[in-house]
């Protein structure tokens, strides 16, 4: 087994600097602990010519999901290269690491969908192989710390040139992990969803499309009333929140192109009791 | 409108390493989304070679002032190329974005003031333009995300190398929102002050600067008390920490220059119950 | 005293990229203020070809020992160079700045012990000065900020190629202040240790080796009990999570090397009530 300073020395230095990759790092490693440094450490070692980007570490301990819609409403917007996605609640079991190419570039982490929804959103995966490749791995001196040891040695080989088929067998297409998303009850006059992002704003994403509310059967303007648990509250769709004054309550489609609820200058989810995970239900008001 | 990779390819990649000016991003949007990342994805594509340095994104949520005294603290240290500043509670209403060119570099964020100090503080704009021209923006599938579709993009051509002129008309200097911070009453004896800042470690600068504090009949060594609610507590003011015993109270000039209270191996703000706009007052003893 | 611009002009800019070793960089500034910023800042004025990797700013406030740890379990991941280590509790006393030179790179920081397991992990301090040059620190409005106008710029200077005793005199090895890492009680049957080390997932590290746990007579497989406080609660010593139930706990060889208590699918903090410094004991089941 290659020790990390032969990595380093006989595979990465001796690409150029055209080769190196930009690596997209998206983690539920927090920043108190030395986790997301130590992964720096390596990516640097490795790839020494490779601009990294932390997408975010704010994902929440294990929570795949939401992990996976971060990356997903970030993808279109992340340099072509490598994304290294570490939101691994089965760290330590027999889920596989895999890495995938696809027309975007590269895509490396736990075989759990926490990539799934993005990849798709890419054009699918041409090849996608299991990481199992020892020589490729940097030994630890207890457990393995697959972020450290596995997957940011992988990100940084493929960063800088190394062929997929070096970091282990190709796998089925039909045995990776998709990530289920719940699917909105549309009906006239009713869109029943579910809140699936509260950000830091206090806005609330749901699962819900502009093209739901259409075929309920509202329009732009329109007044909907927010149902969550026994309340209903008054809202209109619109494009901005300079639409209403502080304090009212509105419907839009958001950055992401999903529709959201948010109240001009206060938190959105506080007001209405929203947390991930929260029904919520649009009426025709 | 250009398309993201169209801007990428077009624009930015033309340029050299030499043309590339670092680019500074302080904001309000936390790091528990991907925010911070997709606009450095952004910066990352369109100024591949800028160097980008995160001057903090813990301002809290919507604050100007708290955003503008930490930019303003910041500037001289920050490398001179773009600053990309992006507190602004009034997105999605018609406050102006701005970007102006100063000896220093580029500001580039929302016309609410937020900029206004560091500019001053480099000797002023040279010319302000209003950010306006729709191909220096990237489309968005929903609402506009400024940081990521405006801000974003104009501070990444301005560091490549992009002319002012070229994201819109020049705006009327006078026209330019200046953030108003609140002046101390300075009389014998006397300095009635504000919090301003609270630090990670509880030390508190205040609106005042030593010339009040010699104004006022004090030097450096004299006994000073500070008032806080209807409570006094007594203090020296010192040059450092190390003169103080631990639990003991210190006014000084601090790192910026300004007035701040501290208390070694203690935060001040809990120990007398300040936070930022807390009113202060100074007292000869 | 030369200004900041006369040290990047005079001195940095000459270096080629070659020259520019990376800098990677632990405090306890935590990311709610620009500090960590302005250093980053400083460092790019200084050594504009240097990487940065923020090995982690989320050390407690002035904890020396959880900042020493985490540069102690990180050092060997990062990528050889200079590292900058601001936990500095003595800041504004009469401790001393001082930066070591060893087979790893160079090593900036306080004098209170903080460095000291990381640089004897690496082979130690071939030499070690006092920064005490004031040629090579940048003028403050006030206060010193250590971390921005003496340390920064040191660690800025080292990764560019300025000699280590251009900084200030060397002092004697015996003088530097070495950090007393508490041991664990080993006899028959029985580990009596400490934790050392809560990550954010709430797993527990131990000052206790595997090879502790082989002294006390029991090897990995076994049966282990955990006792914190006036509880004993019921563990095996395994290599993985994988190899426990949902909710079950485990000792460990943690991807550091050492021994660490974790519940699957749980914090086992949390489940055990253990916090940084909590006696915890093993004994032979």
């Amino acid at each position: 087994m290659l020790h990390i300073s032969q990595l380093a020395h006989g595979r990465a230095r001796e690409e150029t600097v055209e080769m190196s990759r930009p690596i997209s790092f998206l983690s539920d490693f927090g920043l108190g602990d030395e986790f997301v440094g130590v992964v720096h450490g390596v990516l640097a070692k490795l790839a020494p010519d490779s601009r990294i980007i932390d997408v975010t570490h704010g994902v929440e301990r294990g929570e795949v999901r939401p992990g996976a819609l971060a990356l997903l409403r970030a993808i279109h917007y992340l340099p072509e290269g490598v994304a290294l996605v570490v939101v691994d609640p089965g760290v330590g079991t027999d889920r596989r690491a895999i890495a995938a190419r696809t027309e975007w570039g590269y895509f490396v982490g736990p075989d759990n969908g926490v990539m799934s929804p993005a990849v798709a959103m890419v054009g699918g995966a041409e090849v996608t192989v299991s990481i199992e490749n020892p020589e490729v791995m940097i030994p630890s001196a207890g457990a393995t710390f697959a972020g450290r040891d596995l997957f940011a040695p992988a990100a940084a080989l493929l960063a800088s040139g190394t062929d997929l088929a070096d970091l282990g067998p190709v796998v089925d297409p039909d045995s990776i992990l998709p990530l289920l998303l719940p699917l909105p009850e549309v009906e006239a006059g009713r869109v029943q969803g579910e809140a699936w992002w509260v950000d830091h704003f206090g806005n609330v994403q749901l699962n819900v499309s502009p093209e739901d509310l259409h075929t309920m059967g509202v329009s732009e303007g329109d007044e909907i009333g927010i149902i969550v648990g026994s309340q209903q509250h008054a809202a209109r769709w619109l494009t901005t929140y300079g639409a209403v004054e502080n304090g009212e309550a509105l419907v839009y489609a958001d950055s992401s192109g999903m529709i959201a609820v948010a109240v001009r200058g206060m938190r959105a989810d506080r007001r209405f009791g929203i947390a991930d995970g929260t029904s919520v239900t649009l009426v025709k008001d």
